[in-house]
């Protein structure tokens, strides 16, 4: 059993209301059947996906709509209780699962679409829409979505924008910020904040909703999102390579990126130690192997035969030139054909991808997985994992790095047997340290939740962090939402 | 001479301080030679770009760096005086320019470029950077500005963020809410809030620079930008086509967006009434004639052959199914060579984009200018111009319309001989009321300022604004930055 998160990191429970036997009967009224309270059923939303952090909440609640959602605040900011937004849970820095004893506010009923508009390619969604589920409907109108990530078959598209998600597509259609058309939006009151526009340009007065993207539940509870979804690619080709130093691997980026262009679509590495990890606890197994380095890139397009044409003379410079020294290339087309090095077919494509996507999964398996999720310039990015390594020496069982090299995004992994906090505080701040002397960001894309809170000094100054703590403040005056979670404790 | 804005809309100024002798000599002492004082050389500064509205400010502040923004705004704040910050004076809804007397802080002297890394394509300068000075400077290092727009030769990189400037890059390379990494901006009180960062991904709190972009000098002074800018493309093509009716404008649109996919970089239209226009009073002519509507179609692209072959299946398809009726092709390309159409050089390409980019500047040689930036749905978006030619009838000399017909922004322009009050009423709030009909926005990319500030509930629910005005007393309790702009007065 996960130990407490309030006994593990001696946390104090503010002085929220208890949720009593008249509190459930109200909630019981308000959408019968749909209120959990029996403790074997509670269990999953009490612990998060990591098996990291875990709660006390006797209560979940499952609204299907933003009139419940609205009612549920605003009885539970009258009773001061605190409330626990959660999505589908996969989380990873402790912010979707409780603390104490909060209410968990669960989406998971708030499934519709609402509408998809082809000519346009908006998509409008309640907030508790799986992701994948998600691409699928937009799939067969010869749409995607604009993000991808591996947790992409739970995540609920409300906690994708409440945790400014990042993941594989954000090289080529940019950030949720950019691409989050409109939210609605209930406030810790109960009140409605309806900024659920259609407009992919809308300048009147400060964007709003801008603030609720990557607020952690702690502004707000989004209900409904406006998304813009870029038409699917003809398109899409993948290739994996071997890389025999990091060096070789940045070298290999700027190249690809100047041959590719427009159409480079992801640009992802993982060092030997994941390829080992995915090998051996997920039985997966690599048609490119013996390189310290490994580089997936992919590309997407309107053409095939230019898109092929482009990828081809890249790997063939690539390979001239000895900054790949092997390598994998798949299209998805449905016909088998001759390439460049091998001959391959859609499934392929999902396996080459496997061995990036399945890697956070793989370093469960391993033992307790310390994660750190850090933005660097590139030039700089593996060096955090040498050092970390040199730090740690053989206290650690493992020490890996892959991520989004295109986006400067490190994910930093430490495995170890069991949770040791003696380890922990020889890798934290030394990481978050590490991070601030290069002016980095000790959390790219997963958020602070609980786990990253009191760091987030390390890239942010005090000015910022008090200016957030008044807008908390101003939207939240009981901090009822999500507490102990993102902002450090004033 | 253009009427003072206090007498044409009868506001009243609010009870801020008057600028003394003792004033002008404290900044005198902080800024030798970059106080201006004299009343031939507060003229320009004064009044817009338009001549629409005049203010009567007696002194204008000239800073180098941010510690003088900060110490200006220090004294101002607490001697309680009210500030206008200025950039390149480009905006269209007398934002830019004083209502009364507020002292004007113009950032023309924080002109400074900070940093280019050619790596990661991340440019940080400071405020008062020309955005076509930057653009040079970008080419010449094989990149460019995420953004481009008529006003590029005057309007500065603060100013355009600070009103979330949209223009003719926006559908390839998305809103600046993507593209801008980091902000430095100088607060009400003189403090400085140093979010000035260069990494594309930090999820460590609320993303407070969001609210900074698009608040029209409201919140803060922006005193140093860092922005994600784009490869130079290797293939740049232009098509330049005329169109029978508006329902062929938009299914050329469909068909260009499925043929030219990631290449399209910009989707541009204008009307006859533009074409007349342009050719009467700048004396431009169209290699393209005869049609009710013109499209501008822009191609970006790493390669030359791809490209063409492109641009080539898709304008057959376009003239065989009878979409366009006519058209002109363009290619940047140094060497004169044969396209499908015609043969021009790079001169025409310009010439080609002048029809479209100088429509604003013809406009203004046609009399008083009424202007409108509004989003819509694209089906609907020419209605408006129809609707509001049928309301208008004889009163107006001409109503326009033209715009990124591919970002659903349209341009509504109405021109008479000299600025009528009557007319006004008939024109306001018909366009605003038509427009939150179907649910789009009263500015597209323009912003508030003074002249739209009071419509801005035909696009924001109250909730909304009201927490607008929550966010104002937050961060400027004397509401001394740009005061009676953007939101509407309480």
């Amino acid at each position: 059993e996960v130990l407490l998160t309030s006994e593990r990191y001696r946390v104090e429970r503010l002085p929220f209301s208890r949720v009593t036997h008249s509190d459930v009967a109200f909630f019981e009224r308000l959408m019968p059947g749909r209120v959990i309270t029996d403790p074997e059923e509670l269990k999953p939303f009490n612990v998060d996906w990591l098996k990291s952090v875990r709660g006390s909440s006797k209560l979940v609640l499952k609204p299907q709509t933003t009139a419940e959602v609205s009612q549920v605040l605003r009885y539970c900011y009258e009773r001061n209780l605190a409330v626990n937004p959660q999505g589908g849970n996969t989380g990873l820095v402790g912010g979707s699962v409780p603390v104490f004893d909060e209410i968990i506010l669960s989406t998971v009923l708030m499934n519709q679409i609402i509408s998809f508009d082809k000519v346009s390619g908006i998509l409008v969604c309640q907030a508790g829409c799986v992701l994948e589920k998600l691409n699928d409907y937009l799939e067969e109108q010869h749409f995607i979505m604009p993000l991808d990530l591996g947790a992409k078959g739970s995540c609920h598209i409300g906690g994708n924008v409440a945790t400014n998600a990042g993941g594989l597509r954000l090289l080529r259609y940019g950030s949720l910020r950019g691409t989050v058309l409109g939210l609605e939006v209930v406030l810790a009151d109960g009140s409605t904040l309806d900024c659920l526009t259609s407009l992919r340009k809308d300048n009147t007065g400060y964007d709003l909703k801008q603030l609720f993207i990557g607020s952690e539940g702690t502004l707000g509870v989004i209900t409904a999102v406006s998304i813009l979804c870029p038409q699917k690619p003809k398109a899409v080709n993948l290739a994996f390579l071997g890389c025999q130093s990091f060096a070789k691997v940045l070298e290999t980026f700027t190249t690809c990126r100047a041959m590719l262009g427009e159409i480079l679509s992801a640009y992802e590495f993982m060092d030997e130690k994941c390829m080992e990890l995915v090998e051996r606890h997920l039985k997966l197994s690599s048609p490119v192997a013996g390189s310290p380095f490994y580089i997936l890139i992919e590309t997407s397009g309107s053409s095939v035969i230019h898109d092929e044409e482009k990828l081809t003379n890249f790997l063939e410079r690539a390979m001239t030139s000895g900054l790949v020294t092997d390598g994998t290339v798949a299209t998805d087309d449905k016909k088998i054909k001759a390439s460049t090095w091998f001959i391959l077919i859609s499934l392929i494509c999902q396996m080459l991808w496997s061995l990036r996507e399945r890697i956070t999964e793989a370093l469960t398996h391993d033992g307790y997985v310390y994660k750190y999720d850090i933005s660097l310039p590139v030039e700089k990015l593996y060096d955090l994992v040498t050092d970390t390594r040199a730090q740690l020496g053989q206290r650690a069982k493992n020490v890996v790095g892959y991520g989004h090299l295109g986006d400067g995004n490190l994910h930093l992994n430490i495995t170890t047997e069991a949770y040791s906090h003696s380890l922990l505080d020889t890798i934290e701040p030394f990481v978050y340290e590490w991070t601030a002397r290069y002016n980095g960001s000790i959390s790219a894309e997963h958020g602070l939740g609980f786990k990253k809170k009191q760091f987030i000094h390390y890239s942010k100054p005090s000015k910022a962090v008090s200016i957030m703590q008044c807008f908390k403040a101003t939207l939240d005056p009981k901090g009822i939402l999500n507490p102990y979670k993102m902002l450090p404790s004033s």
